[in-house]
């Protein structure tokens, strides 16, 4: 008897120059805006070769993507991180034969003024804002696009209204119910858009004020609760939005058992905790709506 | 005309407890020995209510699957990362009716021994070792069974045998072609077995040692090609592995101009860069087989 | 000839709890105040026996002192990081024998409240507010108090009004000159105070507000300049503030050569880099003060 | 009355490129060396100007300093880390008269060979060993030096052979004492250097020997007198050594209460725990030798 040899074959693969930081400076006058990006281009397509043989014929070279998002930047401005990521997918897959599809993926970092106009009405003076990030993720494959915008590292916190009983009690279930806690926890989300011609920064400001609200505003029984209120509620006051994709750490804050030293802990002192911690993640759609964002987000 | 208004739905949607750092220590005679993982659960199943009315009556706490890692690594041990997360995963689906499948992922952290037995040949002394970690996933629904091995940051170099040209030159190349550059990487890989009942601290060791080995044998023209390499290497000499998913970051190393200083730099002085980087990635399987393995890891 | 056999003796030695992570909430009404802090412990005194003997008689634990930062925040509460951390180190400094000086170092996060009020009037939804660390470091050795303040990871940048040129060609200078650059960077600062009876919030903000001013106000023929410009303002405008630290890391915002695409870069695309980076760092003082900031920073 | 107004004055100052990436490679026939560096510089001299007006007339550019790292790595190699941040010193202060001494501050990545000489006997393999860091940090004002090496990031554990009791009870005192525990710290060391000709390699592999030995082989009462031994052996092994400051963070593994489980914890299973963690620090000297290492290390 003999046995057959296995062989090997290539399956899915992409490539590309992940985090070139560009930062885009444009002058009104004496006032300067600022845009300051994080993007990763990945291509896919006509790639056996490489693989296989080495050829690079097929290869245009990260360092070419890289040279392009600065390029561009320069040639077309950036208008928006969803703006931009969609014109260099549309040249990467149009202008060479052997890329069949594009994904980006942008990071943006939001800075403020600081301070009034100097004497002379001149603005140029920035602070790096907030501590999220947000992100775009656009595909391409010649034909449709998908639009993926979201945010990462929100972190918030209830201070009260939040319960969590009448949970499963299993042989390894130690935790006590509680009438009241702080929840906290950091907000990262992915929501799908149904097309392309949109003011998207103005959705993306609008769809982190619902879930800031939609958190701050929900009495909660569990995390799960909030997210799902989070989740409807950008997918019913944005008709531009089919799904959202969120995952919530709970950053558990613990009450401190301060009774052996005589002190009773009225929901006052709690100890922040850093591992383990709960991990809720779930996507809400519009009714009608397809699933189409991974469970896992890509990387970086 | 009225406008229908928009319903929210839930979709996809699992929870647990993430990294939850487990270290178990079992001796024989004066001879210790160690197992440090860190062990994320996360199930799913009949949750709707406690995503829309806050109903826990479906819930066991993700505390709850916290203590029950601590509890299995007493009651069971730790064979290995990946027999651990099977019988957590066949624990959380078969003991509680509301949880359909689970997900369990660990990490493991190696340790080797300090020095020589003591006078006693007591050995209970460790230095943590390498700079990968090991990875297991285990996914279980009830009745099949999805385990994808792998490592995440083993740093690589090839000082030579490593050529880059023959791409294409679009508008915004301006790399010059080489024939002799430093390679360097870090793998991360994750592959998935065709069955179970595998000695599966050996498997690994194997696969790590055929990753390092086709890294270091192939001479290369490409990242890609050196990343075919490696996966194939794996798939045709582990019987038990069906497919592997490699994300290799390029991590460049420049050839420094010293031509400003009158100096000729013959491939011994490089700059090593952080950002932006190559990413190449793709996925090698078994001729025959189905790539099921996402394209982007799981978090955490 | 015989060698004296070499000894060792004990030199400057402390020890502690680090980073215990205390939220502190209190309550007036339905509106809700956070502190959120991290705070370290570091003791010094009679500690011979320990080292050399393994004699813990003189030792207070490091989890008695976590378990005081607990129990000091309900009976004291936290007016500031400051007060709360004086108060730590006289407790520990006075009601310990062997204790002779404690050096307590706090980290503040800051929060806003998201929102308006609800329908209730309550106010209790917080999300974490600006990339900065506000620092607290108090050492009290029974008799004196040093206090220094401070902030770190608060990231400036001006788009103009920075200038570079001048400087010495050595052999191996490179750098062009320019007339025009971006000059980012983090803002890193310890201040000390001359007393201790401050309204410490209002000090810190003010500190704050003036580095940031000079930053934006400061036309700058380097990094240095802008330093002194900053340090020298915090002095002159805050009485209570003897000294400043800076710690000033160059964040390098390169031009991008667009040349090679046809295209002319009139200061609008950048590369933001990672690594290497300038470093300034400098210390300005109240004329007739004394340095006493260590030139590197406590950790953590 | 009047109030004099407040003057700012120039305090200490330094500056300099940090944390420059260099890869020496040297080939000896096939078989090739590595040597991975990051290295920072810093500079102080007559630099009263460029704090004060902005004139760079003094200032050597971070960016020369840079170059000069990459073109000393080609025209004198690098045979160790302290030998090349000697020369790198020497160099700024003896050839820029404003330089008046300079502080260079290395980080050392060691590399491993993959497996056996290939059929040519070639030997350009390598994979990133080990989890610590070696450092070294030279000072040089014209006439004298200073060097200080060290290494940060080993993480060691004793599974046995460690006990903690007999400590001070106050009010806030809950820990229970224990004849048995698990001791792990990551090491944190640096030591001076009594001369300059050494064999610098040689000396760190026989400070870290020590250091594993003694922690390995110490009976502990309390992380103190761990700490104490390791110093102890390296000052009293290493004739080259005056003094050695270690800082050891207690990485606490605590025994999990499995009692609600109906199970006994026989030190089997422990929680690995983040924050807040002991933090144990000293100096140990040769009998009669000054302390000079700063408490706290340089950043970065």
């Amino acid at each position: 008897m003999t046995t057959e040899p296995r062989r090997a074959v290539l399956g899915q693969n992409q490539y590309g120059k992940a985090e070139t930081r560009v930062v885009r400076i444009s002058r009104n006058g004496t006032t300067h805006h600022l845009k300051d990006l994080n993007v990763s281009v990945s291509l896919s397509g006509d790639m056996d070769d490489v693989h296989l043989t080495g050829s690079n014929a097929n290869v245009l070279t990260t360092d070419a993507t890289k040279n392009t998002v600065f390029a561009f930047a320069k040639e077309h401005g950036i208008a928006s991180a969803e703006e931009f990521g969609m014109r260099l997918a549309r040249h990467f897959v149009s202008s060479q034969e052997s890329i069949r599809s594009a994904r980006i993926r942008v990071e943006e970092y939001a800075w403020d003024r600081i301070g009034a106009p100097d004497a002379d009405g001149a603005r140029h003076s920035f602070v790096r804002a907030g501590r999220e990030t947000r992100t775009a993720e656009i595909h391409h494959d010649g034909e449709g696009w998908e639009v993926v915008s979201g945010l990462e590292g929100l972190v918030v916190l209830n201070s009260t209204d939040s319960e969590f009983h009448g949970y499963v009690k299993d042989r390894y279930t130690t935790l006590p119910e509680t009438r009241d806690r702080v929840l906290a926890t950091e907000v990262n989300a992915r929501w799908r858009y149904a097309g392309t011609g949109l003011d998207w920064d103005a959705s993306y400001a609008r769809a982190r004020e619902h879930l800031l609200h939609a958190f701050a505003a929900t009495y909660s029984y569990s995390l799960q609760q909030t997210l799902y209120a989070m989740g409807a509620r950008v997918v019913e006051h944005l008709p531009e939005v089919e799904e959202i994709r969120l995952s919530l750490p709970n950053k558990h804050h613990f009450l401190v058992d301060l009774g052996p030293f005589g002190l009773k802990n009225d929901n006052e002192v709690y100890y922040a905790a850093d591992r383990p911690y709960g991990l809720i993640e779930a996507t809400v759609l519009r009714d009608g709506a397809e699933q189409r964002i991974p469970v896992h987000p890509a990387r970086p």
